[in-house]
């Protein structure tokens, strides 16, 4: 039993459909994971964020492996179960081993810790860091 | 004017010095960035972190730019000013373009949105995704 | 089993009744939830943060409805599963429609992404916005 | 100096000048805030993260004062100081009043308050707030 | 120029100066920091969050400076640069050394890194864990 | 069933037993919990992260108890719960008692509603503030 209802296809609105089609045909999958199915009690957000993922998530100036790894990575730092676990499958699709897992969690553990202390301790930024691009 | 020392060489003990040599030397660096010189306040803890970021950060599983990108885009969902902007300046060293940057920074917020909207309609994880290895 | 006991009504000090029977006064019912029954295990912590709790709600500039609309937005923001659902519960009791929680998530997702942006490019607050009142 | 570049008007490619356009046009103001410079680095986000924004942010079951509250309540629980400006700003314009923001800070207070102590103590949700709608 | 106004003394109404009288009373000092200069826009929650403060910090079955170090502790951990600054003074106060600093920040960073790994890699509670008292 | 393997003593690698071996030695204990077990499928990661929190927890400026309460009031202001779990059997082994619990709490809740005011009111730090040691 969920918080909200989780809208299944048969259940689904023409216009949720659409978008569940659309996934399932862009992620070659015959299945609908329950994000979908609560976002879809209000359709313009299911439209909204789907279109906006998929864009995002797109190949593009980095691989879809890297693209997941990143979004993993984030998502293990901000302690979110539901999206470590669906994007941890996602980016194990697209290559992600176990040995990369543990490289990538390392990273995340080290950034969580220099990240409160860099914080903790005030440091000001070095004059030279202060422009990227 | 930092709220704590900022330790330079110059002034350094020979332990911290030695650190310092070695940051420089794996980095092919000549200067030292002011994390590290808020840290030599604790020489252990300097050691200690700098010995773990060095063997974290090593090529592995993951290539150095995925790993740059991956610790810049755990610090930008932090908000760790410190950190973005010294791990941008190692990404852009390994070879992080500005297109690249748009990227992550995409994946970065959509991944704070759905962490968002996943934990605050606690949707719960789909058996699917229970077990990853 | 909880990780600290759970204060029930028939074994609480008169103190901890005392402000037992005022929360269900206050709110009209006559169950005490969970929350409260952990805060019970310290006292003087039980009455501060009820009596702090009871000042805030109250209607003033703004409207009970919009108080726990505000108060569920940040419990779905900081991923508190608890606050999320008493807080969720007593929204709905208030009015909140299953239109109004799309649209609260909807914004609050939002929040969350460009929040991570604006930190993660570090963009400079507009001289305009600079001051609010 | 910032950290990226920030594109102004007079510099912007075609394709940015029509989003800028359309967020002075649907704000009824003459000039771009610093958060869609940055995001004008990568064109197709600044018109995604521009459209998703005015979609949500849009009069619905909730108004349009209702919607700025949420949204600064939720960058002010962040700690992000220029989505607190820019949206404290907005806040304003659409009616916010200094009682009003001293009501909604405490809100935002007391809940990150709250939200700790339910995290703190693993306080598990009660049976009746386990299904919201 | 800050973001809200800062109310001083002189101009402040009967029932803010008496807090801020408190305050400098209480506290064993003649000046009043920003914190409360911001919150006194909003007298109930000046008295409300003093009084708060007042209650939480009072010796107990914790001393004054280990108390004045949790507070601190967390806020360099959520990376709030005023609390930081305004606890690590009152710390100070108490008799933290600069090693204790050090020892402290190093926990701080510690517990961030291994916070994220053991929600990254989604360890389950120990059967031995679940029950504390 | 967890969502990456939780490695038994039976069957970890003579690296990895090691490490066990020292964990157990150095706590008095006999047995592993899961944290180690799940970081054990990245042996480095193992003996790197135990090695520090070996030397972060040890006696020093800071005594074995003050130093597993302030790692369990991050770990609760994070909302980590296996870490609140896991460090307050630890701290409660130090001689944590059930009043010490709730005035640690009541200063986690203090800290994290006082730092989102500061934040959320973008109080300016006083000249007094900006130089600690």
């Amino acid at each position: 039993m969920a918080w909200v209802r989780l809208i299944e296809y048969g259940e689904a609105s023409a216009e949720v459909r659409a978008v569940y089609d659309d996934i399932m045909t862009t992620r070659r999958t015959d299945w609908i994971n329950n994000f979908w199915k609560a976002l879809a009690n209000d359709p313009p957000a299911l439209r909204r964020i789907w279109e906006s993922i998929k864009q995002v998530m797109a190949p593009g100036a980095l691989d879809p492996l890297t693209k997941e790894l990143i979004y993993l990575a984030v998502s293990a730092s901000n302690g979110c179960a539901y999206c470590i676990s669906s994007h941890g499958a996602a980016a194990k699709k697209q290559g992600m081993t176990p040995q990369m897992l543990g490289e990538l969690m390392a990273i995340v553990g080290m950034a969580n810790q220099t990240n409160s202390l860099a914080n903790g301790y005030r440091v000001p930024v070095d004059e030279r860091f202060e422009k990227l691009f």
